[in-house]
């Protein structure tokens, strides 16, 4: 199983980059892991919050449509939303060994950007996880999605790193 | 209002220090904060985990004993626990501008190290808030409860950071 993140808008936080680096390459030696950065134009001040998550939607499907595509019905998506179902960690690493068990191909979390994800993006996609009822910068929730996904993969096999 | 952090354990993870600074640099803008790193010896690996949690958490008290002597009943204590009360961020909001309202003299969150609290720290302590239901490291932890406090205070003072 391929796992996909996909992001929406580049990141220049230095210790956002650093943070995601670590995880992705610890994640490489339990996971074909890759992530995708979605990249909307620039956007002016005047430009409403719905028009701009609008054409990060229309980005974002577009990669989904591809990804069908390609991969047919083996793949399940997941949008990041404060309002989706909350984990604990061990039912999160429960819930990838299932998507293992089930031989699925790709394995795709979607963060969008600093307002969310348009009407269309909920419409066509309805699994959802929150990570925290909190809501936190889109940027910070690429690194704790990393960190929940490489906690899970330790569970998984077992290792040393997750004290509850 | 002071707000203190009290840290578990030193962390030697660049992109965490880079992250917790910038957010005390915005901080200070707001509130007079302060973070205390408690520092228990290095252990070695025959120790029990319940040994390090008392003698972690003896320094803890040890630090809010020293606390209550000069600031007497001024000060509210609390402990991030996965299994404390889950805040929104507005809720969150609200309950640092009562604790400001009261005019409380210092608020203190304490963060406990890898292995979480002892008993001791547990009795003494009883408000709890939790930010996940899944378990981070304490050291991301900090990051967390860092831009929780800063997205509290901008939606206090109503600035365009907030977006829920």
């Amino acid at each position: 199983m391929n796992i996909k993140l996909i992001f929406t808008g580049q990141t220049d936080i230095d210790y956002i980059k650093n943070a995601i680096q670590e995880y992705v390459k610890r994640l490489h030696h339990y996971v074909n892991i890759s992530i995708v950065i979605i990249n909307p134009p620039k956007f002016n001040s005047k430009v409403p919050l719905s028009e701009i998550k609008f054409r990060e939607g229309e980005l974002i499907l577009k990669h989904i449509v591809k990804e069908k595509e390609i991969n047919g019905k083996g793949i399940k998506i997941i949008l990041l939303d404060e309002k989706g179902t909350e984990f604990r960690s061990v039912e999160f690493a429960s819930f990838i060994q299932k998507q293992m068990n089930m031989s699925l191909k790709s394995l795709i979390f979607i963060i969008g950007g600093a307002y969310g994800f348009s009407p269309q993006v909920y419409e066509m996609i309805q699994d959802r996880i929150s990570i925290s009822k909190m809501t936190f910068s889109h940027q910070l929730i690429r690194i704790l999605l990393l960190e929940q996904i490489y906690r899970a993969f330790t569970i998984i096999k077992n290792e040393p790193y997750h004290n509850e």
